[in-house]
């Protein structure tokens, strides 16, 4: 028997309780069944996203939501600067420019965070700057960007929209949308949610709002004006994912049950004990400012493959965390703490880790991050 | 108690086997875990599609599909025909015009069915129109069009790709996308295929595939390119919706063990009966000509209002159908057997309602459809 462990920062485990929502028989989406479904879904991601704005629910996953904040709301030829710090400031990039808008990417080396000074100073050269592209965690590199300062520096120009992808930072970290001066975030289903993928949140400020009533780009599946429009009615512009929708429900009640300080408390310090385990076994993080709570980018020593690591686990003890991507892969091994996460995933992770690194010839004292780990959890 | 019963034209409802492999905990996309996964789902859908071309797998739903065939395959200012007999006809003209193309509309009257001669004579009178899109069932309606026929007529042009919506029909009725020459072909999850709603699927002929290499509308999350090259690898381009496809791997595994062409004859016989019942009853059906094995549109006796039936439907007896929509409102009542549906849905349906109708004081024996339905649903 290999028993399996999801350890990945997405898809990340789904609670019992809410597979078990979802295995309940379909409802139809535009019958009086589902209004209260939806309206529940609304509020709650409104509670969790700390804001009064609207926040919609599409049919796609993240990126879903990412795209329909380029679309909806820019022109193609409009000038945006993207905080590329990682493979996903590079999506912003890379969708920013599908569409046809002027990228100007503000380059942050892989594994340091932006400093707000640096897009303060790109907005001043350039007030043409039409919106700030950024992640909160960029999952590439572990690395959790400071959102409140930059929302400082942006709320300076009232032309700028602020967009932040929290796809992997929701639930894991402390995000104020309203507070801080968020026009756009995206958030999706399979991080700190614990569902499945195939939902995409995007909540929009009045700001953003306005400056989308100027926007010509084609649009039909991921159009938010209609989406708001159908919200307000709890529906959805198309055929709601009701079962998914249901699935959202559970998680939030279980998240409201905790609190949602507390919530991000156990992000924290389930994060601040993997990365002190790491330390104990004398490895270092990738992250070398400012690491996310949501997942911890492991520096592999010199001679070990972090692809191989990922596969060893895998295949050994049925653990599945991530490697690394593009110019970190075979560099690092990522072990998320995300969502449905407590004190016995962070020591699983931690103590296969030394196996396995044992196992491939490098020098651990077992026991020894899962050590640290244990006196850092104890209750 | 009030025991639910959903006959609506999608969603429809999930058979239990598929809910249960839904509520088995999450795999990862990116593991090796999903490739046979993708791999068995993509398979199947080649058979249920009776294709040899790709069948992508889109995280959203059908009308993401639908977008996707307009995006990657036109470009801007392409002349194009749109068979428009219902809401769903309407719904690709929007999002022709949504993206810019020159829709010249089909107009085909709501409960009749498109003649292929109407399609021939307009590609004859333009030669630049490059594609000509159409519903196989327009739900809306009711009404199957003849794919058969038009395949014929577009099969003599070969710059003209041929579009086909096939959401509701897949499962219910049998469309030979290679045999009859179709393009591409947009299936949806949450209908005759009996899972939840978050899926689309859509077949790309090498004909398509070659015209698309010209469009140059933006895209990022519906790039068919980047999927047919994912697939090709058992990926999809962005996060796989893991459990509506561990879903449809179950879903396809029933429909192979019954075997395709008794999907399609259990699918005939259903609608069948419900047509003749419906007949017994004394009431009209909406599809005058054509009428699909997907859904059954029934025209409402003088002075019943079919949202009021749909209505007591669902309180009285919990039964969620679906009524008319647009001019069709409050005329129709509109019965589906699809997917998960065999003759006791049929028999529920029927029987339900005649007591609804007899209720709101139209003169009917009771009995009277059932038992046609039961003398043509004898084994």
């Amino acid at each position: 028997m290999l028993k399996r462990y999801l350890l990945a920062p997405g898809p990340t485990p789904v609670p019992p309780e809410v597979l078990l929502s979802m295995a309940m028989p379909i409802i139809h989406h535009r019958s009086p069944d589902f209004l209260p479904v939806l309206d529940s879904a609304k509020k709650g991601l409104q509670w969790l996203f700390q804001t009064k704005n609207d926040v919609l629910i599409l049919a796609s996953t993240g990126t879903g939501g990412m795209v329909g904040a380029v679309n909806n709301f820019f022109n193609a030829g409009d000038k945006v600067l993207v905080v590329n710090g990682g493979k996903f400031g590079e999506r912003w990039t890379k969708i920013c420019q599908a569409y046809g808008l002027k990228v100007e990417d503000v380059v942050v080396e892989w594994g340091y965070s932006i400093k707000p000074a640096a897009v303060a100073a790109a907005l001043k050269k350039d007030p043409e700057i039409k919106g700030v592209f950024v992640q909160a965690t960029e999952t590439s590199t572990g690395v959790y960007h400071d959102i409140e300062g930059l929302g400082k520096v942006i709320k300076n120009y009232p032309d700028t929209l602020f967009i932040v992808d929290a796809i992997s930072a929701l639930v894991a970290q402390d995000i104020r949308t309203d507070e801080w001066g968020i026009d756009i975030m995206v958030g999706g289903s399979q991080k700190g949610l614990m569902l499945p993928p195939g939902l995409a949140f995007v909540s929009v400020s009045e700001k953003a709002w306005k400056k989308g009533e100027t926007s010509k780009m084609p649009k039909f599946y991921f159009n938010f004006k209609k989406e708001r429009e159908n919200l307000a009615k709890n529906q959805t512009n198309f055929t709601s994912a009701v079962t998914l929708i249901i699935g959202l429900n559970e998680a939030i009640k279980m998240l409201q049950k905790e609190g949602l300080e507390n919530v991000f408390k156990r992000h924290a310090m389930l994060a601040h004990a993997a990365r002190e385990a790491v330390k104990a076994l004398g490895l270092g993080l990738y992250s070398k400012e400012s690491p996310s709570n949501s997942v911890t980018a492991i520096e592999m020593p010199a001679g070990i493959d972090g692809q191989l690591v990922y596969k060893t686990l895998r295949e050994k003890y049925g653990i599945t965390g991530a490697g690394g991507q593009d110019k970190a892969k075979g560099k690092i091994y990522r072990l998320a703490h995300l969502g449905y996460a407590d004190t016995f995933d962070v020591i699983t992770g931690i103590a296969a880790l030394e196996m396995v690194l044992k196992h491939m010839g490098h020098d651990v004292k077992l026991g020894t991050g899962v050590a640290k780990a244990q006196e850092l959890l104890m209750a």
